[in-house]
């Protein structure tokens, strides 16, 4: 990983005016080259430097977007997709510059089928939107990465986030997508069936492929009742250690739990201060139980047990709404509170991924590695999945300290793979994690290599994200 | 559909004589090219013609597989991979001859972790070694298509059964493979972590990729815990209908119902000469609901509950183990029950899936077209998903009964596509799926097609199934 990976490619420079100007006289003031549109199009939300499209062009439906890909693929010129900017890996960057293609005006819900549990959305619907629209059903949509991501960029970057632990990840709850392919065709990866066994699964495939094999324009989601009973609560331990292991046993125990995250001691100091709250500033876990009124009861019950086994406690519960969201609303505030805690420094989020049983010696390790390397790095993290996060913060003026950042969390990437896990949960390759990728998954890389290259031959599809060609 | 999608290929007679030549010296008595083994290793459990292959591989590990590919890969021969031979679609038959790589010898269990709640084995294992194996961890893998499949074919197919109403499909099950590649190299792609954002998501590909892109050598799956608890009974119904719309109203209020199988009033006569059972002879509910003792009655009371407002019940439950096994045996028999039933006949099993809310409608107008036109097709079904077969008796010797049974088929695929469904819930497409699947997907299929190209380039990997090339 590394700064070294954001390497800015070649430029079609004579292919990129031929289609601006043709994309002008097609989409007018709905193609924008003005430096602030490009500013606000690429990469915002960490310390890489931003690589700036050469125009933003905002479709308002799949066949604009059809016309889009097909004067790009004619001139071989790139195509970014944008949501909602929220990208933590440098999707959005533009290295070999091109076309910004903004999604947010195809922000229609197509369907709603509440007897079938499933709705169909365009890909600039964001989870706040569909959760609000299918207020009335009874229904939710329960993928929550945070940020109030648009559908599309979730499906592409495969999140997923609090209460995936329940629910699983954007790749267990996307049932089909269509998409523009790389020759301007549009394909339907499937209908609304639960099951499938018609071939090669192209809606997974779709699913995290970060943008590089086509432009999602529409994306068929699992939907799920709202829960007859939901009680949140936190629980404070002793130390990181003890939480983590308090976790290890709910999983293993299979408490249906909905949501359980950890945030270290300094996490729990930042967002206290930063939100107003009075959470004990000690490691916590902030938990969520979804069900009946009497299974919410039980597994609360069972979870308190647990969690003074490891010395924890007591469970502090919220179960009126005000005070939930109030909770829930500070652990999605993190990235802000941390970013505002250190004013003038750059930040990063790690977001390895590791079996259970590795959980507390990956956070331990990496904990004690953090303290000899004098990084300033809490910890938040989506513990039930044995995900979590390193906020690391850095000077990024500073070449050393850099250096050292970047060291620390190449060390952090190796000791997830070497525990058999993954160098990322849910955040994705982009730009940054290119070189863990090849450490991660070695030949395997090749064939996903062999896929981007038949499916997109021209490498117009969002360049220099996942892989940047020449491998090596 | 139909049998004229079963066509034999061309046969690359020099190269399959060279590979067999190199992999007799190689294997000895571990390659056979006697008739009985190589019809064994053909297709055999449908009406499907049988398609030999020249010779039967028995590799004992990944190294043999990797040195068979080679030597296949070097004289382009067609390379079959052979499970337990349970596939209903012809995944088996060698249309180009070649090799069946029969990965029986490959059946250990190469860890199991119990504090992950994952396991990781060789191809061959059978579900059923497989839960034998791990009986005394309080653990086992819940997938169950009816046959004592291998690991590896049910991967290869994306398998479900049952259960998958509640704990998933092979899709959700698999964390990751190791396989062997056209090119004869051994990738893995990925670890044991829960969630993953590494790329595309190749572990998705393998699975249900038939054998076309390449052999498993290893599936890491999750495990679940043994319930506290288990309840099993059966529930008869007045008619198709009432007890469809029952299951409709189970899923929709997210009871989570373990298993819930339907059986019409034909199924029923049929399984209960077989099984020595003394079911009610009418629509028949099989359910089952896994939990805590708690949860598990009330799961049970609100079936009922349900069950009873569509006129059905009384509810029978079978709380002791061997009565429990005896019914889910007679279920898994069914297949058996239906062929000594009409001895002379031959039969084939459709694999319809549509969305629950149109699961009804599917069933009746399948049923009307079935008394229509003159087909004995009882139909038993996972209705929880949406899927279920029509089980067609038809006389092969017959060009007319052919015929019809073709348009019935063909009928209910169109029927069930037209429906935002699939005509594949569990089986595959194999051979005699693919004009259906080109119906179902259109475009999408030269995608697929693009990526078997890439990593297939000499299609020696299962060739014939999924799509028989040049495509349209």
């Amino acid at each position: 990983m590394g700064l070294s990976d954001v390497v800015a490619g070649p430029r079609n420079e004579e292919g990129i005016a031929a289609a601006i100007g043709i994309l002008k006289q097609r989409f007018g003031e709905n193609l924008q080259t003005g430096d602030s549109h490009r500013r606000e199009h690429s990469h915002t939300m960490s310390y890489m430097p931003e690589q700036l499209p050469d125009a933003v062009v905002f479709p308002k439906d799949s066949g604009e977007i059809q016309e889009i890909v097909r004067i790009c693929a004619d001139h071989r010129v790139p195509i970014v997709p944008f949501g909602t900017g929220t990208s933590l890996e440098g999707h959005l960057n533009a290295p070999r510059g091109g076309i910004s293609v903004d999604i947010n005006r195809m922000n229609r819900i197509l369907a709603v089928n509440a007897e079938d549990l499933d709705c169909t959305v365009e890909p600039g619907v964001t989870r706040e939107d569909l959760n609000v629209h299918l207020r009335d059903t009874g229904l939710f949509f329960p993928i929550d990465p945070g940020a109030n991501a648009s559908i599309g960029g979730m499906a592409a970057t495969r999140a997923s986030g609090t209460n995936a632990v329940r629910y699983g990840t954007m790749r267990e709850n996307v049932l089909s997508v269509t998409a523009v392919t790389a020759d301007g065709r549009e394909i339907s990866t499937g209908g609304r069936a639960r099951k499938s066994a018609a071939g090669y699964d192209l809606t997974r495939l779709f699913v995290g492929s970060e943008g590089t094999l086509g432009i999602l324009t529409s994306i068929t989601l699992r939907l799920f009742g709202i829960p007859q009973s939901i009680l949140s609560g936190v629980c404070p331990f002793p130390t990181v250690d003890d939480a983590v292991n308090a976790v290890i046993m709910t999983i293993q125990l299979g408490i249906p739990i909905a949501r359980i995250e950890l945030l270290d001691a300094t996490a729990v100091r930042i967002i206290n201060a930063h939100s107003g709250l009075e959470n004990p500033e000690t490691p916590v876990l902030f938990v969520e139980f979804h069900g009946t009124e009497d299974s919410v009861r039980e597994q609360s019950a069972s979870f308190d047990e647990i969690a003074s086994e490891f010395g924890g406690g007591p469970f502090k519960s919220a179960s009126k709404v005000e005070d939930r969201n109030r909770l829930w609303k500070a652990r999605h505030n993190a990235f802000h509170a941390f970013s505002a805690f250190r004013p003038g420094a750059s930040s990063l989020s790690t977001d390895v991924c590791v079996p259970i049983s590795r959980l507390a010696e990956c956070i331990r390790e990496t904990r004690e590695d953090s303290e000899r390397s004098g990084i300033f790095a809490p910890i938040i993290g989506h513990v039930g999945d044995g995900n979590f996060h390193s906020l690391v913060f850095f000077e990024a003026d500073q070449p050393d300290d850099v250096r050292r950042m970047e060291a620390f969390v190449a060390r952090l990437n190796d000791r997830a793979i070497a525990m058999d896990g993954t160098c990322t949960g849910e955040h994705g390759i982009g730009q940054r994690k290119q070189s863990a990728l090849r450490s991660e998954l070695g030949p395997a890389l090749d064939l996903m290599h062999s896929i981007k290259a038949a499916l997109d031959p021209d490498e117009i599809m969002n360049p220099g994200k996942i892989f940047t060609p020449p491998l090596s």
